[in-house]
């Protein structure tokens, strides 16, 4: 079959003979979409897009600081000749971390980027500090890195499978360690102190059991996102990872693409580890992006702790290579626009509180009476549910009925933007569901929210009940 | 040693504990930098940091194009709700392709982005028509794909040397073949066509040894370029290939990342291998990048031809998941403004006119006396100097003499912004500097930068010979 001389799509994404839907504009926490040809025009978006709006759409603001940041920018490449607003951004982030967690940043495009290249970055301190053989990083099952190749092979998901035959090798360097997920995973009748310890305690084998030093990094996700949902780490997990590091000199590193930068943080500031981990327990180094440039721009990042920018001073004291949009002016000065203002309108304490909020109220909403939903989880931001044939025995529904992605297209029909995913529990089956709003909700857009999947999970549980899958 | 409490930069990029010089604004082809205090106000961009700008700095009609496209932007997650701006930008390139040559395209941050991107839609082709064990991509020695672990695995250079052991498997899915280095490895005697032939022959060679049924993807930048320098394919070299490919069923790409996108295009458009090429030889999958989004926005791309689109859509029709910042509505709104204003300024066909004049001018006054410039070589908008202690023996300068990268110290301190690259003949040893001003350069342009480079390379030679190294 030859494509169609018109075909409905040229982008190449989603499904190849079809267009999909087309947003058509946004203002504050609402999107206008056009689909099949109706024009939806209250969309409450409470995703957005993949958790990396934080100012809402169409912000008068940062429209403004778009347009004069384009004035200021002059394009170089960063390795040869830098410029003063990738400095502003690094100074900004650091001095709204905890005190002496990180000391330099890498600005790139991608969340991807970020973790291809805090692995190298990782990698090339190995080699300054003069312990080459530590090239092996530990990672977890059901996780997600990024969509370029680097990073899918520290993932662990139905999609890295897909390019299994592409990854770096899996058996000799990227290593995995089990997923933290204690809605189905934890024992019945043990603590959260208890599924922590049996996690640090298998992460401790698997770093004897391969030759403890030449073990490079662990890395988690502070709080997952796109692999299992949003299950926040157990009590004493994040720290007993920190102390088995410290124990074999393994350098700790956090993905908080998906989850930082004021998505879910208790103090006002930037980093979701900040409500487990004190300041001395702070990661070595740590990959943010989406809500840092909240959509507006394309940028993501790295930043580097002390111990690792000591590594390079006193070995080469230099980072070789760049890729050629690092440090991009123009994404850097708009990141910080966003930022101070996030800052200075207190969004970040709004959203932590605004969420929990919603989260608390969904889970009043849905666990309450009979329906699919079997685990309601999250911090701050950050939200998902779960859904399951049976609560007591948390049987999944087949993959075949693919609720997750279904379950989406409900909940865009009774005017809410979710995202739908699936293959949670074994890279196969299980469905959850994301939501990530913006910073700027209100108490009714949390009620319209709540009001919205609510119906959405009803209408859902009566469409399955009728195909005699519930 | 820990950092000084207030460090002198806390960008991650450059020296770790130095800053590196700034640009402060730009203009045109001309750029302002600080260096060490000291205001540098008139630095005629040679090189447009890596080959990115097209329209030169601070052009009012696309600061005006990025405010509109800013109040028109809302982000959505590209593979569930997708926008109008990267179905313009799709239905632009490919309209101003040759016939026929592609159907589609995806539009990422980054060309490391897009290689591996590539590298999956390859993958991926393979899967849907059912051949999953055509897994091996063959590249060439001497190449670079990008930064990214993906596409430092497909490169060959001495950044991809330094994470060797992070990348993917070097003997069974990546394999290399001979670089196109004609000044170097040419044979004496040997015309451009025995040349080519012989490259073609070890090529099919390659794929005969490692079982043709398991190569799945044959690649090669258009026309080099920060690896060994602009060399152009001689003839037949690129046909040979793409009739290589066909053979033996094999997808046949081409990276023009660096040299596409109107900087060395014959007909005013945009693609460099219509320089080599016919319309039915055309690449099956291309990546594109830097001019772009002329260093404005942060935007790099895969073209998709017909072959790869009808394997999808005669199988599963799916492209499975995206990155978070694919088709960014901004950034393609704004690569479209550039790239519209370069095709109704015919600007393209100004980058080759005058490229290729400079390119003669350099070659008339550097080759005609006495000093370390071996060869002036490239095409259009793109060209190298390579530099040598002896032209009849081609003898490079010691790595330890850093020629290349103290070259582009000279320039700068001579007006004119180059780019000094070392080890592009075995990795470690060899010296070029790279060129690729703006399209926008006029007469007088060529003839400034032909002047201060002329007078870099003196002044360069008389250092090397008070060296006693020439």
């Amino acid at each position: 079959m030859t494509i169609e001389k018109e075909p409905s799509t040229q982008v190449f994404q989603g499904y190849i003979t079809k267009r999909l839907p087309h947003v058509l504009s946004g203002k504050g926490c609402n999107i206008v979409v056009e689909k099949d040809g109706k024009v939806h025009d209250d969309i409450l978006d409470a995703v957005t897009g993949a958790a990396v709006g934080a100012l809402g759409w169409g912000d008068e603001d940062i429209l403004n600081i778009m347009a004069e940041a384009a004035k200021g920018h002059t394009y170089t490449f960063p390795s040869l000749i830098g410029n003063s607003q990738s400095e502003e951004l690094s100074k900004f982030y650091i001095e709204n971390s905890p005190k002496g967690a990180f000391a330099s940043a890498l600005w790139c495009c991608s969340g991807s980027e970020s973790n291809e290249n805090a692995m190298k970055i990782i990698r090339q301190y190995q080699l300054e500090r003069g312990q080459p053989k530590r090239t092996k990083i530990i990672s977890r099952e059901l996780s997600y890195h990024g969509f370029t190749l680097g990073a899918l092979s520290i993932s662990s998901n139905a999609r890295a499978e897909q390019f299994k035959d592409l990854l770096i090798d899996q058996k000799e360097t990227c290593l995995k360690m089990p997923a933290c997920y204690p809605y189905r995973f934890m024992n019945k009748g043990e603590t959260e102190e208890e599924y922590a310890a049996r996690l640090v305690d298998t992460l401790e084998k698997i770093i004897i059991d391969n030759d403890p030093t030449t073990i490079s990094c662990v890395l988690v996700e502070t709080l997952p996102g796109s692999s299992l949902g949003t299950a926040p780490p157990p009590k004493g997990y994040l720290s007993g990872i920190r102390r088995i590091c410290n124990k074999y000199d393994v350098i700790f590193m956090v993905d908080e693409v998906m989850c930082g930068t004021g998505r879910s943080n208790p103090n006002g500031k930037l980093n979701c580890w900040e409500n487990y981990l004190t300041a001395e327990e702070a990661p070595d180094i740590q990959t943010v992006g989406k809500t840092l440039g909240s959509g507006y721009v394309t940028i993501a990042g790295v930043l580097v702790g002390p111990k690792i920018l000591d590594a390079y001073a006193e070995g080469s004291n230099l980072v070789i290579g760049s890729h050629t949009y690092a440090s991009h002016g123009f994404n850097c000065a708009v990141a910080l626009g966003v930022q101070k203002k996030i800052l200075a309108n207190g969004l970040t304490k709004n959203i932590f509180e605004k969420g929990n909020l919603m989260g608390e109220k969904l889970r009043e909403a849905l666990m309450s009476y009979d329906n699919i939903v079997g685990d309601v989880r999250g911090i701050g931001g950050f939200w998902s549910l779960e859904f399951v044939k049976d609560r007591d025995t948390k049987e999944p529904f087949s993959y075949t009925v693919d609720v997750g992605h279904r379950f989406q297209d409900v909940c865009f029909e009774n005017g809410v933007s979710v995202m739908g995913m699936q293959g949670n529990i074994d890279m196969v089956s299980g469905d959850i569901c994301l939501l990530a709003p913006s910073f700027i909700i209100t108490d009714e857009d949390v009620d319209n929210i709540v009001v919205r999947v609510k119906k959405s999970v009803d209408d859902m549980t009566a469409l399955l009940k009728a195909e005699g899958h519930y």
